[in-house]
């Protein structure tokens, strides 16, 4: 178990260390009464935490219905148009807390006010904001649900044959989707206790969702706490205004400070480049240092060494006429090493908790103990107070593992039964296969999404495009199948790592985890019925919706449809060598982790996670170096003055993230009115300038 | 004698403010230990000043020489090329401190060493280096001199006859310039009095030089000036790399941070816009806020207001079918309505210390006082521990005014004789009536340069060029008599600044004025050979030199000789309402000048300046931009720390400035060299990007 302490040692560092901290003879009375402060839990000691029936109020879904339907629109559209999604988590917990505050402050003045707003209230909104409105998302409207239709198909040579076409209907996607939504629901209940209490991961988003929405919540008095506020809200306000200040210069695709070449465009090109992004300077302030080294690794490595190596082969490994996002070229390469290595990762640690929680349960079996299994297993002899108390009422309000199985198999059944009659190609063979791998890839991806807040549901779901679509052949239907596939898959692993974030938040606000879980399924339903509705409001609206050039292109149902008619030619689709080096990257990582866990975990922190490692072979490394400076930036400043970072560090990052997060609100909504920024900030080459002046002045 | 207090005002609060400060009750021993370390004189009580011959010291000229030929190359090639010239007083500084203490080193380890290396030395390198370098700008190779020849000539069809035509010659040139540029440096003599010790004056760039010797030769052990010089250093090194990152982005003209839209498109167009100068948010830290905000003032009002008003009136008040930098549109009336506001304020200062001054040659007539005339007649009575130890070496070796003006009549006899045999268009009471004028347009250029670091020789030298032209008229060779005027009055003009700014150094580094004048003037005789023979080396090596397009197009030259051509027309090629506007803004600065010496020292802080408000029309409002910025830095600084703000902001203001200073030698060694920049970052209407997105793709 040494990666969960090597990741998270400095979690509960950041929060206490101070307390912990020898800071020397000199230390005045002021400075000794800071850091009494210093323990977030202390503060909130007087205020009562609500029973878990308490926390889930009528009010608190009204607002999360309206807020479910907001974002249902602004994702749809940007599903539409670009397929780029943010985080929402943090927009979701800030505009919970002002539109309830609101309310509970006229209330309060009418004297109609019966019960506090709580954060545990707030949090359950928030929760079931990003659940409903995760379905918008991963329902694939703009992916691979709307990549079944005609209009899609048709953009296509191959397999436009009715066999592999389904038109969009509000009926039988509200049916699939609550089919399908659920499961991923109930993958999480297990996972939850795994990904926050054993290994103790960062969940940035989520970790900075709960300072913020701690912050509102602070009660009149705290000192330091205060102070924090103050830093929180300073650095949320640049983050936020910085946000603003970049939307201007950013009227086209390759403009802006999101693509500034920092260190040269051969650099760029190869996707080292800082992109100014707050929220991930923010994430590497949250994350590990080992985390950001990982990825900056992983970066070089696979951008720096792998990747030009593999493309000065271009015309033998891959055929060179090819563009350089197809699967039949480089980016086969990228996509499926990174599959890989995630899967190798993945795989050796689920095998090892699976190790763990059988010998657990052996051993409650035999003890009849109540406590839960890991905790049990591995109870830590110095928790922080704040530590302690989240997760004493982590525990207080449990729900039985026998439930979450039970639910989890039920659900299956019930979808393995129906799906076939949506979809004829999906075989009820293909489903319940896939819902036997879910929960390793569910586990996967919430565990990535732990440690580098990036959860990449749509590469897990390329991956079912491909086994399934491959195992049920071109003449059968497969690139339906394996659409379908895709959506089956996406929905759980995409679940799994959003609502596991969810957690850590509840975790952290002291919400209960059965009112979260209660709020994750009234979200959940929420979002099979608002979602499609919405979708059948810009597919009536926008009758040219999904063809290239128009207003709503809807760029990825394009390209998951693309993969389809890929992946029904099965692994020989693949370029050259390209299943090989999956095999030695998969063992690779597996070895890397045996090693990890064999050195102890003293040297263990000098050895990369590949995990982490295997996240910016697809993406490029830009966001490694901007959370490669948020260490440097946490570094240096824990070098200036120890105290101070330790305690003021959260803050500062949940600033930088939530204000940039909350920044996406306003820009989406500036994107739906069609308001587009006035400048683009070019990087061209010399060469290409002068040609481009010349051709301006003419 | 209002004016002079407002300026200054915050000069002396920057260096012992904190003394004087009630910091509260709570003060620790270290804090108050701190504060009498905060003078900087203080600091250096324990090194003896040489004598003023000491400070005289043959190493330090022949490390002059050096540096004098490598500025040379480089403001010739900046001359020839673009024609912009940043202050290299810096530079010279720095260099001159890295080779003379190699140099010292190397002799103190073999044991030869004599003399110690003195900050006083290093002045006098310093203002040796700027003295000579100075020539290669205002020598005019790249201005009116070249302006004279036939290649520049040929592009006119006007006065392109041999009346109007003078080919460079080295010898007439090197006799030229030993004539004129002698002038300048005796006017300068009685103004260091009147600039630094009575109306205490800013000086920016002498200032940081000042900070930035001082700093080098800080004798160790002093905790506070270590610091300083700490903050110094890490400014200037961010200061350093921000110049050098922002070059890799500028392959173009109009590419880059220097020309970043920061308000967007439209303001950029008329000059708002933030340029990313760390100079000039340095500048901004140390001019005082009255000083910033009127330029931001001055701004708003040429290019905020009146300028959109005129540029409505194209068609009506100019022809429409002009360029915009023509002096017969919009720039016209920029360029003269700038110079009418400075001459207002300019002439009214004048007056008013003329008329001081007479009083007080009066009372020292009567009186027979020897102490100097400005400082007797107003005796501060509290100055801080640095502002008295440097008044007092200040005035230990006199120049005596009979002296300076017995130097400048004859000095200006010889010119006055001499000058009509190089150019027999430029008759002898021409010189006559420049030479009467010249000291107030150089207490104008001197005062401005004071105040907001501006030096602008070449629109006093473009009205030079205006007036003598005009008079001479066309038919007797105006042009050639305008531009050979046009050096006479910018060399006592450009000298005039540059070297009170190095008395300002010398003053704070307590450099005796004596050994500043004759290294002022050997400097100066240096520059009046070196010069001219850089420039032979260049017009001979490159036959194009000159024409539009080749690699050196001298686009100054072209420019002032057409100036010289409207000249010759008289006022009446202004165009319409240009001269009217002239007069209202002359008479309105004179206005706004008696108001600010009419309601008291309290009320003029609200009274902006108009001297400060004029530069602005000429250039722009972008440097106004940075120079709030930087008072707005410190403003906030000073908010939340008082005292730290007071003791570091000088020391990062230097650094700010000495940093960006320095990056323009590499940069300059560079553009020698032909190294250019890689990338241009370029600013895009969203309609051009379309536009050039579609081109770059075809």
């Amino acid at each position: 178990m040494d990666r969960s302490n090597g990741v998270t040692r400095r979690e509960s560092e950041l929060e206490n260390g101070a307390a912990m901290e020898d800071v020397g003879a000199k230390r005045s009375d002021v400075e000794r009464e800071r850091e009494e402060d210093e323990s977030v839990e202390k503060i909130f000691e007087s205020e009562e935490v609500p029973s878990w029936r308490d926390q889930l109020t009528l009010r608190a879904f009204i607002v999360s219905f309206v807020l479910s339907i907001l974002f249902a629109f602004i994702v749809m559209k940007l599903n539409l148009t670009t397929g780029i999604i943010p985080s929402l988590n943090v927009s979701a917990g800030l505009l919970g807390f002002f539109f309830l505050k609101t309310w509970t402050k006229l209330l309060h003045k009418s004297g109609l006010l019966k019960q506090p707003f709580t954060r545990q209230e707030n949090t359950v909104i928030q929760t079931c904001v990003v659940a409903s409105s995760g379905i918008a998302f991963s329902g694939g409207f703009g992916g691979y649900l709307f990549g079944m239709s005609s209009v899609v198909a048709n953009q296509s040579t191959e397999a436009n044959n009715s066999q592999n076409i389904k038109e969009p209907g509000l009926a039988w996607m509200i049916g699939y989707l609550f089919v399908v939504s659920f499961l991923g629901l109930f993958s999480v209940v297990p996972l939850r206790k795994i990904m926050i209490i054993d290994f103790k991961l960062i969940y940035p988003s989520g970790t900075a969702t709960a300072h913020l929405i701690n912050s509102f919540h602070t009660p009149k008095g705290a000192k330091l706490a205060k102070k924090q506020v103050r830093a929180l809200g300073k650095f949320f306000t640049f983050s936020f205004l910085w946000g603003f200040f970049q939307w201007f210069f950013t009227s086209g695709g390759d403009c802006g400070f999101v693509n500034f070449p920092t260190f040269g465009l051969k650099a760029y090109e190869h996707k080292f480049y800082f992109d100014f992004s707050a929220t991930y300077v923010g994430v590497g302030m949250i994350c590990p240092y080992l985390i950001n080294i990982s990825l900056l690794l992983g970066a070089i490595l696979s951008w720096g060494i792998m990747w030009p190596l593999i493309q000065d082969r271009k015309g033998h490994w891959y055929p060179a006429n090819l563009g350089e996002s197809s699967l039949h070229s480089l980016q086969g390469y990228r996509v499926f090493i990174a599959i890989a290595m995630i899967l190798g990762d993945g795989l050796y640690n689920f095998c090892k908790v699976f190790g763990y929680t059988l010998y657990g349960l052996y051993n409650q079996f035999r003890n009849k103990s109540v406590l839960p299994v890991a905790a049990q297993s591995r109870a830590e002899p110095s928790l922080s107070i704040d530590d302690k108390r989240r997760t004493e009422l982590f525990f207080k309000d449990q729900i039985p593992t026998w439930f979450a199985v039970t639910g989890y198999v039920a659900i299956a059944i019930i979808s393995t039964i129906s799906l076939p009659h949506i979809f004829p190609q999906l075989k009820w063979y293909y489903i319940v296969v896939i819902y036997i791998f879910a929960p390793i890839l569910a586990f996967c991806n919430s565990y990535g999404a732990g440690l580098t807040d990036w959860s990449l549901p749509s590469t897990y779901g390329k991956l079912a495009i491909f086994t399934i679509g491959a195992w049920a052949g071109a003449s059968h239907g497969g690139v339906l199948a394996g659409l379908a596939a895709c959506g089956v898959m996406m929905n759980i692993v995409s679940t799994a790592s959003d609502l596991t974030q969810d957690f850590k938040t509840g975790y952290m606000t002291l919400a209960s985890p059965r009112s979260m879980f209660v709020s994750q399924i009234i979200g959940t339903a929420m979002g099979c019925v608002i979602s499609p509705c919405v979708f059948w409001l810009f597919y009536k609206a926008f009758h040219d919706l999904g063809k290239p050039g128009s207003e709503y292109p809807s760029p990825n149902s394009l390209i998951l449809r693309n993969i389809a008619i890929l992946g029904v030619d099965g692994f020989s689709a693949l370029p050259k060598n390209c299943l090989t080096l999956c095999y030695v990257f998969f063992i690779g990582a597996v070895a890397i982790c045996g090693l990890r866990d064999a050195v102890g975990k003293k040297r263990a922190r000098f050895i990369p996670i590949p995990m982490a490692m295997a996240i910016p072979f697809y993406l490029g490394s830009y966001f490694a170096i901007d959370m490669c400076l948020g260490s440097l930036i946490l570094f240096v400043w824990r070098k200036m003055n120890k105290r101070k970072a330790d305690a003021f560090a959260p803050a500062v990052a949940s600033g930088l993230i939530c204000g940039d997060g909350i920044w996406t609100l306003p820009q989406s909504i500036l994107a739906l009115a069609g308001v587009n920024p006035p400048i683009c900030m070019k990087f061209l080459s010399r060469k290409d300038n002068v040609r481009v002046d010349k051709f301006l002045g003419s």
